[in-house]
């Protein structure tokens, strides 16, 4: 298909022109041709235009804390309230191994044959900044599609909440009714990242998740209060991060899940901070992969490449200080490259 | 005095010479003329070989802990053992107002005029990692000069303290007896870095330091046994991070507080991971300089300065996508400069 089409099929295709459309696009996006990506930026620029009316939803949780189960029950209840609902992934390990532990569509069997809902698995290979890449050019793509809820989900290992957090209108942090999970959150930083906090499986032990819920409750109002002076709890204009009980396999709460997430789009989409939120993460992602681009441009560098070996041992041996060695570096790459011949 | 002269006064002055010699080397060190960088750079590798001998110690704590106090009576503890002690400090505030709040040696008034005794305020202007390096820097020199402890300050605010853990043998977090004190220092993830941690204060309200010395003790476990395996507290050759309860002003528990530093340079020597600390974060360094180099000098491509604001314009409004922006200013980077005329 060309590009042309590409975009035909994307914008006003029938569901099924549409998911296939949707697929190859993102599959274009995904490679790393140059000319591939000349097509892929084409096509996402033309885009543009048709997206951003989607509510965009991160959720994270280590793994075992039932997600696939959650994102099931939440789709097909969106789906039930006539919504279409897509489902990306960011997978660290996927970067790794490159073969992702989430790709399994049949972890959501009824929602992944649903034609109102649209899986896609976490690109395989590079770091994670290029999977974090792809998965928010998908995300274009699935709002362009006219999807009307994009969720991104990522296991609760490493730096990828961080990620998830930064290219979503809200982040949710699933959590297990188990003393000093909690702690383990605040100290990745992702508590005080999440605006809201769901405790799954409250069916198993209802008074340990009451504990958990107020032992959450209590960490997340000390954050807000020694944190953000913004955050402060008695102004009703801003959100206040909650925790809300559910039981995913029992298909218990997930209304009251879905009705937190309303209140919340309604008061940051009145409160202007939706859309502060999403020019803030465009102008990040920008620079961060800026920084990336800079980096790999200089380690491909071919006077960087012939000292750093020399370089690279002798500040490790403490023969030459690294900032000398860095400044060292920074020179060898700003001269003629035919120079290192 | 020339390169050469500020060479022989560190390494072989009297006390006096030395000290003016440090002084004078460390604000060439300081000084962003590119003919002062290369002499700085020559004099910091002839400097090196006499480096590394002195055990650096970084000490962190909000405003108000105590640090002077501390810092105070234990460097005039560490001289009475015969010791010679050089204080540096890193204060992410002077790289905003151009002054230091650190920077006042009175605040140590019989330290700083001990001639065993070595105080150097913040370097003010330019950003955390510019201080940063340029505080690494005189630690050198210090060393250089035989110096056998330098202790490297920050206050408990913003990323300084991670710099300075980044920098040194062992951090030490100070706090004071508070409730709700260690969710802070774990939220910023300095409780994580810390290899120990000194309740100060502790004459005030024993049975406040001693509540809070079970709590920051079962956090620091917790903190360990989720995060790396290697901290496991089985290991005795692993070093696990303590909690002692110390009056600075009173002067009680600083010889405590140095058995436990000694204990674990010690521990740290045999198994081979003081050595490994270096050598990683000489490198870090080195690859944190490179970063910033290279992002300073995009920001002044004459091309990408061009086009920047435009771009940035059309990210904010969601006319192009940030990959794309990315790319086309990366792509307008590696571009001839005289183009852009």
């Amino acid at each position: 298909m060309t590009p042309a089409a590409l975009f035909d099929g994307i914008v006003q295709g029938t569901a099924a022109v549409q998911r296939r459309a949707m697929s190859k696009t993102i599959t274009l996006l995904e490679s790393t041709r140059t000319d591939h990506r000349a097509q892929g930026d084409a096509l996402l620029t033309a885009l543009l235009p048709h997206t951003g009316k989607a509510f965009r939803l991160g959720i994270s949780g280590v793994p075992g804390v039932g997600k696939s189960t959650f994102i099931e029950a939440l789709g097909l209840y969106l789906i039930g309230q006539g919504r279409r609902v897509a489902v990306l992934t960011i997978d660290p390990s996927s970067t790794v191994s490159g073969g992702s532990i989430l790709g399994d569509k049949t972890r959501m069997e009824h929602l992944s044959v649903h034609e109102k809902a649209y899986i896609r698995p976490s690109p395989s290979g590079g770091t994670l900044g290029g999977v974090a890449e792809k998965t928010r050019e998908a995300m274009l793509v699935c709002e362009a599609a006219g999807y009307d809820v994009v969720i991104v989900e990522t296991v609760g290992v490493g730096q990828s909440e961080i990620a998830v957090a930064g290219m979503t209108d809200m982040f949710v942090l699933l959590q297990l009714p188990n003393a000093g999970d909690d702690l383990q959150a605040i100290k990745k930083g992702v508590m005080e990242i999440a605006d809201l906090v769901v405790i799954n499986k409250a069916d198993l032990d209802k008074n340990a998740a009451t504990r958990a819920e107020a032992q959450i409750t209590s960490s997340l109002r000390l954050l807000g209060q020694h944190g953000n002076p913004e955050n402060a709890h008695h102004d009703t204009h801003l959100w206040h991060p909650k925790v809300v009980q559910i039981s995913a396999l029992l298909g218990q709460g997930v209304d009251a899940f879905w009705a937190a997430v309303t209140q919340f789009r309604q008061l940051q989409t009145a409160n202007g901070r939706l859309a502060a939120r999403r020019e803030k993460q465009a102008l990040a992602w920008m620079w961060e992969r800026i920084d990336a681009g800079l980096k790999q441009a200089f380690r491909q560098h071919p006077q960087v490449r012939a000292l750093l070996p020399q370089l690279q041992a002798d500040v490790a041996a403490g023969r030459i200080a690294a900032s000398t060695a860095a400044r060292n570096l920074l020179l060898a790459q700003s001269q003629p490259a035919q120079a290192a011949i």
